[in-house]
């Protein structure tokens, strides 16, 4: 196991319904130090990407993307979540749809700060059905940057977000791969990323995210 | 001119109704060298603070806290906003009034990450009225923490939120204080922070929040 899965087994609480809460250390109190790791080992892991800036999604996104630039030395973007939008012509707006609340919700990034030379890691804690960060990606094309990678802290092998990213072709890096998880015992099953992929998805129904950027 | 001072008459825009747009550097895409000199400059100014916390609220918060938490060595836990909530009695809830979006937001703490024995520094990007502000010292104080002081990047001295709390006697420190702007020539007036305080926001109208605590 790695540094972040040790933390998931110490810390994480399974709950009903496939829920891993991790909010004692990543998503509502933030281990800073774990963060540092995590900045550290994405480093390592997109070493050879000329990125030159993190784009990240509200909230909890940003706190790991703030801590994971400073092994890069490059300017953090988040996008701004909103269920309404004023759209003044001067943002870039994915449509997302939430699985989780049940509507959609617009992502947004102004368009100066995305632009056919930026080289951008996009970083976010979770990785489930992969509807916001397809909102990410659908922005980052939009505006003519390149997307170098995505590094996620947890990725939830059990839903197709990862395997449809992957399979678009981009290099998406998750520190802990959560392949199954047992409520009742609280045992977490981590997938080995040293082997080749076990396919364990193939199963999983997909959730295709109905998302659009707007003009 | 402070490093902060000198960015915002930089890279800071004023808009008509006193706004200041700094989201270049703060608050959309985010410096993250500057952040980290913002967190050596709390550090310097709550050095003799036994801080084991730092308290900020979503969004924009966030990634200031995360590294100027690196500079405390401490775990950063961010308030949730909501405008609807599910009292569930594990949660630290103030409600807060927003006077931009006219409407009661609730500031939400799950109670395990605040206790009697936490010293907390709260960190902010923008103190105006202070209405969110107050919410999450009155959350602070609910759980029987101590509030060592509150660190905010820009406060808007023409607005009431940084008298109130001064008045409070809680250590308030802001990097930048904007006394006043001026949207046709792009001016931006400093308080001198090495003078007595200038009381320039004594003829401000207050804006008192109804904010309450819920149980």
């Amino acid at each position: 196991m790695n540094f972040l899965e040790e933390r998931i087994v110490k810390d994480g609480v399974v709950k009903e319904g496939n829920v891993l809460k991790v909010d004692s250390f990543l998503n509502h109190q933030m281990d800073i130090k774990l963060l540092d790791q995590m900045g550290a080992e994405f480093k390592r892991r997109f070493a050879d990407k000329p990125i030159n800036k993190i784009l990240t999604i509200e909230a909890s996104g940003i706190g790991i993307a703030c801590v994971v630039a400073q092994h890069f030395n490059v300017p953090v973007v988040f996008a701004k979540k909103s269920q309404s939008i004023n759209l003044d012509g001067d943002m870039y707006v994915a449509e997302v749809e939430s699985f989780t609340h049940k509507c959609i919700n617009h992502v947004i990034v102004a368009q100066k700060f995305l632009t056919p030379e930026d080289h951008v890691l996009i970083i976010d804690d979770f990785l489930a059905n992969g509807c916001a960060l397809q909102g990410l990606i659908q922005i980052v094309q939009s505006s003519g940057a390149t997307v170098e990678g995505i590094g996620i802290a947890i990725e939830k092998g059990f839903q197709s977000g990862g395997r449809i990213i992957r399979n678009l072709g981009f290099q998406l890096e998750s520190l802990a791969i959560v392949d199954g998880m047992n409520a009742e015992t609280g045992e977490i099953q981590f997938r080995d990323q040293s082997k080749t992929e076990l396919n364990s998805v193939e199963k999983a129904e997909d959730e295709i995210c109905r998302s659009a950027t707007l003009d």
